[in-house]
């Protein structure tokens, strides 16, 4: 079918997820997998931190990082509500790969290679959901961020 | 802090939510949002479908399409588990947004005009969790797709 015309316009642009602790989770998307803190944004409960890869060969000045935050594709926006991370009575959140709340998979990270790129998260300690080892498909991995929400890694050319 | 060269090849290529039905939720996707089918993959028990929008102001070949699937960011993988569509037990998805199953959020989109894009989702029936006239954000809206899950509409640039 043919794209509407009024969508011409459009760009996926984030996906968000909750987070308990956000510097633990700042550390493992920018240190870990190499993101690019693009924003910060805080408000009275809570807080929004916008991550995504720079893909310009150079770096980008704080004022580019924030007017890429809505106009580009593959942004992570992260939400810190104020406590989680140090309240005892919060339970965590769900992955979305359990029931109930079931629904939510997963994101997904491509890398040049997926052995490489799993044997330097093995050495950074980050928990495997699946080894490229593990099970039938040896050509992908699915690892664990902070929160427990599973996180694919996929060769770029991928023959399925 | 200095990206892990180790990362230099990665990218954000895709999010991965469940649908109930997905000829439903592939003419929401391709036809009020405007996406391209990439790639559909058949497996004994479910089926994958790979979306993204076309920013190449040209037509791609189901080549180029299937291989820009891991290769490129903004990519949206409908998991279909079959039988979900018939099954009158099945209870549906959970957003993300409510307790239990709390955790993940949304995806965004960005658009040229949120007001026009708006217009337009409510001719074609789409529902609103928060239409730009409702709340304190006037600049942004969320629709509902048909599992539930909310897309929030973003102008590419916003000042807050």
């Amino acid at each position: 079918m043919t794209r509407a015309a009024e969508t011409a316009s459009f760009k996926f642009n984030h996906t968000m997820i909750r987070v308990k602790e956000p510097q633990v989770s700042l550390k493992f998307y920018t240190e870990v997998l190499g993101m690019d803190l693009l924003s910060k944004k805080d408000f009275s409960d809570f807080s929004l931190y916008f991550l995504g890869y720079n893909h310009e060969g150079r770096d980008l000045s704080d004022e580019e990082k924030e007017r890429s935050r809505f106009s580009r594709e593959g942004v992570l926006e992260l939400t810190h509500n104020h406590g989680t991370e140090s309240d005892e009575n919060f339970k965590g959140y769900a992955s979305g790969n359990t029931d109930p709340g079931k629904g939510f998979g997963h994101i997904a990270i491509t890398v040049d290679n997926v052995e490489k790129a799993c044997e330097r998260f093995e050495q950074l300690g980050v928990q495997f959901k699946k080894r490229p080892s593990d099970g039938k498909m040896r050509h992908i991995a699915f690892i664990l961020d902070p929160d427990g929400y599973w996180i694919e890694i996929v060769p770029g050319i991928l023959d399925l």
